[in-house]
């Protein structure tokens, strides 16, 4: 007997007969001898007729910090309706079930709204009900603030809500389905031979996460590693479900066979900024990064280039694509400050990674990747690296190219496609 | 300064335009200095979708009661969309506002969950809320019961919430903005010289509610009654509003001159059964209407007409429309311990009622309706009165004729079309 957690996603209860569907794959492990709660979003698309309405309802409002509590108030209610639902379609194949909304838990947050964090969770009233036998039904996404005003977490907020309920009742494992079976080493439509991983770290998940993978949230992730909380991702349209579906995200030292390289990843969402002779004096790079950090723009891959000059230097940066035009006007507008002389930008760029907790152990994963891009001619305009992870910014128009080729050179291929 | 309580109804917030109209009428009362808390009922047609949805999920299940408690938590949303969205209309355009779901209030309940009643309301938050000039926008039609579970008070009960809420926190008057505008002596579709009242006793009201008229809910009329509440009944749709509008529900001792008659109301949800030659002898009504009472069924005017026997006599009374095939089937199976020897029934009648808190000083009030109905060639088939009401049940098809008579008989016809 094990006490899970199952995080059910919009698509998975896009419908009564999805909910339906998920009311049976909760059956299946009540059956087994779980204690199952159940973390549920809205119904896919009710989250955005909600916001729809808020945004029609206070158009012409100049304080926005005000409408986030009665945007939560109104949005709160797409995961309200879900977790009802799903307790009426327990009960109705036999299995007990009650919903709970985030203020019956409760589920503390602050009062950050629209974007809160969980600060804790009563967990008394939810275990009384696993004892008794009784599924519960939790909306995600919501919680409630110290002035007893609901509070949602932002987009994907379930899955961290997932987590923590999951940390709060001591839950030995906390089950992700979603629209797709795992964690792939490589996005299966355009890497035909990527397989499935049966396992992947923390560190490697949290790598790929924030690296563009869109299957788990990195909040989530990071909640989950520091609890030492396993986590599995799993497919919701399987029936019926196989205990060995999916991929655990789990700490390193379960996972038997460290690869030097688990997965590769891309992000389109990237810009290059080249900012040419700067001068080359201490602080001049906190006065440009200082500038776009009170813009709100974030700044990744950083590479600051020896110049031919001793008294300048070549900067390149890469921001988000949709922060590009806002990062031009604002370095235009300080460019006496700065002291560069030409600005020049490119958003055709594309940021591929790999990433291993292998490659703390192996040596050459680098040249592999720099091996491996130069034999087809790639180009690479900036590299970063972590402990586990190497980046490099190269030409949009080898995205498919290089993700190919990088799988084949770290060994990932599937025997079959 | 005043406070009130305003109350809209599911078709006066159909729509972002309606709330904003809404949004309106409150800032009118706000900007005449008065402080206001209102309630609200779900965007109309939002809570029949969120019943569907219910009822598509628990297909299958046996157990009713579990059910209501998710019923409620699924459709208590809609009101609290509603409140939300209120809020932020209210914000748009200058005033203060924030939106209270049941619980938040809190509005307590029993736990009789899909038909709750209210216990207890603490008001010290709406009452702290309103002292700062914030409009308190409080979603109708739910509360919580002792086990934080929320429950919902049936169909029409945003009118209790807003009648229960200005009780508590010491409103001057409960305003219920409607899609009509105020209470008429009869149905203006039918009695075209019907006119608005501009005021009515709570006791005529209650009559007048359970007798037909659908404009207020009894429980929302008593409970105004016993607490002493007035409560004005005002169309939504006008604009700019005017504070003569309406009808103001009070005290008799309010109203200057009581008429004989105030309004004429009609129901055709009735049914006629006759049981003939039952045995005349003490106990045989307990037997026929604990029978019925058994089955649900509410009987309402009942007449036991003497027979030419001394032994056996005949009884008459009605049932709903609806109940009526169940009533004949329970009466059937019954014949040889009620003792009839034929049982009749008619669906083609309709009860016509006058009522007028002026009967109670007035003579001969009956004698009127009598004469009218039987000058027009009206037959009548059962009589029932209260100290404040006369009902009579006719043949159907003269429901119209039979109004119109009364309304001029009593003089209640308009000067003017």
């Amino acid at each position: 007997m094990a006490r899970l957690v199952m995080k059910f996603g919009g698509t998975s209860v896009a419908s009564i007969e999805r909910i339906q569907h998920v009311a049976r794959l909760v059956k299946t492990e009540i059956t087994a001898g779980n204690e199952i709660a159940v973390v549920v979003s809205a119904m896919a698309g009710e989250t955005d007729r909600l916001i729809a309405l808020v945004d029609e309802a206070k158009a012409g409002n100049p304080d926005v910090n005000l409408d986030r509590r009665e945007y939560d108030a109104v949005v709160a209610t797409g995961e309200q309706v879900g977790a009802g639902l799903l307790a009426l379609a327990l009960n109705a194949i036999g299995v007990d079930a009650r919903s709970w909304s985030g203020w019956q838990v409760p589920i503390k947050t602050d009062n950050v709204h629209g974007a809160a964090r969980i600060l804790g969770i009563e967990n008394q009233a939810l275990i009384d009900g696993l004892n008794k036998n009784q599924v519960a039904v939790i909306a995600g996404f919501q919680g409630v603030d110290e002035f007893g005003r609901i509070a949602t977490l932002g987009r994907g907020g379930t899955d961290t809500s997932a987590v923590a309920i999951a940390v709060a009742i001591g839950a030995d494992r906390c089950d992700i389905y979603t629209d797709v079976d795992g964690i792939y080493t490589a996005d299966p439509r355009i890497v035909q031979r990527a397989h499935k991983l049966d396992r992947i770290s923390y560190e490697e998940m949290l790598e790929m996460a924030s690296l563009g993978a869109k299957v788990l949230q990195t909040r989530c992730v990071e909640l989950a590693m520091v609890n030492g909380l396993v986590l599995r991702v799993v497919s919701s349209f399987n029936e019926p479900p196989d205990p060995n579906d999916g991929t655990l995200v789990c700490d390193e030292d379960d996972i038997l066979e460290n690869l030097m390289v688990s997965g590769i990843t891309y992000s389109r969402d990237e810009a290059r900024v080249n900012l040419l002779q700067v001068k080359d004096q201490p602080g001049v790079a906190a006065i440009i990064f200082g500038i776009l950090a009170q813009q709100g723009i974030n700044v990744d891959m950083i590479v600051q280039n020896v110049s031919r000059s001793s008294t300048q230097t070549n900067m390149t940066f890469t921001v988000r694509e949709s922060d590009l035009d806002r990062s031009i006007e604002v370095l235009k507008a300080s460019q006496n400050k700065i002291g560069y002389t030409d600005l020049t930008s490119d958003a055709n760029v594309v940021k591929v990674s790999v990433v291993g907790i292998g490659m703390r152990s192996h040596t050459g994963t680098a040249q592999i990747m720099f091996q491996a891009l130069a034999d087809k001619g790639i180009n690479i305009q900036v590299i970063s690296t972590s402990e586990i992870k190497i980046s490099v910014l190269i030409d949009e128009e080898y995205t498919e190219l290089a993700l190919r080729t990088l799988h084949s050179a770290y060994g990932l291929d599937a025997a079959e496609v």
